[in-house]
């Protein structure tokens, strides 16, 4: 059926793999305390530690979806997400508001990526 | 050109098949009058009704991307679905509050999956 | 590592090509002093100027997230995108209402496309 996943649990796999293609489910902080720069950085860190897993990193996404909490945190999000990719490697993004289901979470991201060469 | 659609009316394809991979547009209940649990249910059997057209069922999902229209149903959201992905075949997902177009509407679900052997 | 990138700059590329597969980052109107039908259609005819530069057109696109801040627009965004697609060539679609980061856009779009032969 040439599905491969990563991180299961009973509602959801964390990463799918399918036709060279990764699939990462929506990734939030866990230190909810963190202000938008530091879940910015957690969140980003975390997806790229799934690439990791499978030989990638953060120069192999395709695609981020960003879901936003609050207008006022989107310049702190640019600036740790400016800082955070080589030129030339940054994905196709698309940034929205969106109310997300913990209050306590500023950012929310959803995102595919290139299974590389093995 | 290498692209098969499913369900074609003036304003979309249902289905849009393209490289191995499976493109399901934004699914609703059509009975409003349900409840989050009822709505749930006919979205996510309404999914596999589709993946079933081409050889396939709920375990060839690759993603799902759910919104949500009211906080409080997150926890009738997540008992259908989880009992109705049998474990380790949950997909990849995200899910955030979300305005419908449809006021009646409780949830939507946006679906990619993977095509099944044939 | 097989991905292409179009249209980069630091923080993006607009358009990324893996596995034939296309994914637009999100598009919206410059001219934002426009209605929903200006902004509609600047929308699509931005995306199809991504896709010319590929050699494809309208009819490659596989599927359309559009995101709309304003429920009474949705009338008006309809008008365009029915006449913009030809019979049996509109994609998987769905269409909820969000907060666009600039409050003068009316209507945002996320986009996938196959990749013509060439």
């Amino acid at each position: 059926m040439n599905i491969e996943r990563f991180g299961v649990v009973q509602r959801r796999a964390e990463m799918v793999l399918h036709a060279h293609t990764l699939y990462i489910g929506g990734q939030v902080a866990s230190d909810t305390s963190a202000d938008i720069e530091g879940q910015t950085r957690e969140v980003l860190l975390g997806i790229e530690r799934l690439l990791e897993s499978v030989g990638g990193d953060r120069t192999h996404l395709l695609t981020v979806r960003i879901l936003l909490a609050r207008r006022e945190d989107y310049a702190g999000l640019n600036r740790v997400w400016d800082a955070f990719f080589p030129f030339g490697h940054a994905p196709a993004r698309a940034c929205t508001l969106a109310e997300l289901i913990d209050p306590a979470w500023r950012v929310e991201m959803i995102a595919t990526a290139a299974l590389p060469n093995r």
